[in-house]
């Protein structure tokens, strides 16, 4: 079981210093939550991901049920002692799947929408279905993409595989809505998701191990937003996730994100799922979130991007190797210590795993050293 | 420049104990020196192939030339820098690209015929030229597998990239011939080779930090083999690389390298060009080799094997799913240290870089720890 507890407010803003405890060694919060989606962050080994800083992390259960399967990692004795982390885990509860293969996916959208005027997004009417999902209201059919074979999660489904795969912090399973369905899509989904929290408190009585995160939901709209945060506020969750999509742009997904903060018990953790850019970070650390997980600087290292704090720099670039500094020269990481940019340069273009690894190192250095100024600025008053 | 001392002879064989120095430090013979293609082991740092026990690198003219360009590694400082690799590094002369990229990709052969009945191995007459490549007597023209240019590469150029690129030992550039090539075709390229290696040796005068190694070829013509032995022992090398094809079958590869090698100055050190499965190594030791370079550790483990003492594992059975031991509970290197099987075929199922470089380091420092027991076994007197 999870301790949360606040430990200074700032006096600008909704930002706070807190610290989580868990049978895993305590994190200080806000924390980013680095993705190791297959029990892995994408090229590096476990010790190398304790080197970058990185204080917790979030597993897939949709992807770790597909493979290997739940049943292996509980038999090589839970998440932790197959992947060799000690530190904390969340896993997710496979709902923004049911986004990312669905709408997600039939629709070329994210989270956010990001409008481009002139392209047909059409609005998801009541009723209507993704072409690879079924939604019902007792969970999600779906394709495994290994086989084929028809494969089913609903709320006690997602619980179970969860106990399974032995997270500190798991999350109820959810319906994570598209940001183009209509307000009546939004409502049926909204009550899905609450009938499946329900469900997922439920199936967690008895176990002492884990904690359980209720996620709320209810799209762009201020109504349904401030429902499902009241709704998962009154659950017996030991924190909350916000989820699913949060509208047009930064200044709606700052709206949603309030309208669903204000209304949750100070005293529990507050993730918010799937959102990190670097530039969005303080912004939501301001706006009241604890935790928050992203593909951001793991997945942009391995298409050659690096963050630093001059800007992003893209290793693909012919003229990078000419360049004989180091990555960032006020990084202190391994890479930036040990290799040039001109190195980094060659091994990206030439599609050298190797140079994916050294930019996913120094991206979750990168990030996760961002963070820990923006909570010591919360500590010296500054934020 | 290097020194090499033969520091104890074998009474068993013709196996040695040897000494190498060179200006990046010394390094113990019989070695294995792991292939660093594109100036990088695939998927390990160089901190890391450190810890395999590694103490040597090879990386590949060719593919260098082509990607950065030798310039922007001299610009750098020369490829130590470059890579962060402060141990002796050879570079290979781009000689097995012709055969590769040449016969050895149209009629899919290797270094060794390994013959199938019923398969039929064209022989290639003198005269012949392989299908992407243009051999001449001044060197070779192709196209860049880039952007499909016409580049040329003759011992002249080859030494020019060497130079360039800085490895401590360079080698020669030569023609490896096929296995199926015809005697009258092997004579006519060792010729060539010869008059390569003259104006090799002539473009090396006044250079005091490399060293050169010539290539001895001959296919598995036993006259052909004594003459390239004595006519590169007569040249101004610093050691020998044995080249080429090596026939048919083991058997009669230990020929080809007897013939190769009974003919050569005792002082200076051999290399045994692109030769090293598991089970050849204690042979080719016994042979008189003192180095030699394979890529099979490195892309064994990108498919998925372990070496073992118990023998190879793949791992992408699903069997290995269940198991809990660590890879070789004989090894002691940070692989099998940490992790457990069950993890690594989580990882290569799931097509995790990470497993690949899980494997990568484990199999380097299996061959390098077993290279390591067979120069103690000669220390006792034992082979």
């Amino acid at each position: 079981m999870i301790e949360f507890q606040v430990i200074k407010k700032s006096n600008k803003s909704l930002a706070r210093l807190g610290i989580l405890k868990t049978s895993h060694g305590e994190i200080e919060t806000p924390t980013l939550v680095p993705v190791a989606t297959q029990a892995v962050i994408k090229t590096l080994t476990s010790e190398e991901v304790l080197e970058t800083k990185t204080q917790i992390l979030i597993s897939n259960t949709f992807h770790l049920h597909l493979k290997p399967g739940e049943d292996f990692i509980r038999k090589s004795g839970g998440l932790h002692k197959f992947m060799n982390w000690r530190k904390p885990i969340m896993t997710d509860s496979g709902g923004f799947q049911v986004f990312s293969l669905g709408f997600g996916h039939d629709l070329n959208v994210g989270k956010l929408l990001k409008y481009f005027p002139g392209k047909n997004h059409q609005i998801i009417e009541h009723g209507k279905q993704p072409k690879r999902l079924k939604i019902t209201d007792d969970g999600v059919i779906f394709k495994s993409p290994i086989d084929g074979k028809e494969l089913f999660i609903g709320p006690k489904k997602s619980i179970d595989i969860q106990k399974k795969l032995g997270a500190d912090i798991i999350f109820a399973f959810d319906e994570c809505t598209a940001p183009l369905c209509s307000y009546d899509y939004a409502k049926k989904a909204l009550k899905r998701t609450h009938n499946w929290a329900k469900i997922c408190v439920e199936s967690m009585r008895g176990n002492k191990k884990q904690s359980l995160f209720g996620i709320i939901q209810g799209s762009r709209f201020k109504d349904l937003r401030e429902e499902g945060a009241d709704f998962i506020n009154s659950l017996d969750f030991a924190g909350f996730g916000i989820g699913g999509d949060l509208g047009e742009d930064k200044r709606q997904m700052k709206e949603v994100v309030g309208w669903a903060v204000s209304r949750l018990q100070v005293s529990k953790p507050r993730h918010l799922l799937g959102i990190g850019y670097l530039e969005d970070i303080e912004n939501i650390i301001k706006w009241g979130i604890d935790t928050f997980d992203c593909t951001v600087p793991t997945h942009y290292a391995r298409r050659g991007i690096a963050f630093t704090g001059a800007g992003k720099i893209n290793f693909n670039k012919t003229l990078l190797l000419k360049s004989k500094i180091s990555l960032d020269k006020n990084c202190s990481c391994f890479v930036c210590k040990n290799y040039k940019r001109n190195y980094i340069a060659h091994l990206i273009r030439a599609k050298e795993i190797t140079g994916m690894k050294l930019l996913t190192f120094h991206n979750l250095y990168y990030f996760n050293n961002f963070v820990e100024k923006i909570r010591e600025k919360i500590k010296s008053g500054k934020l």
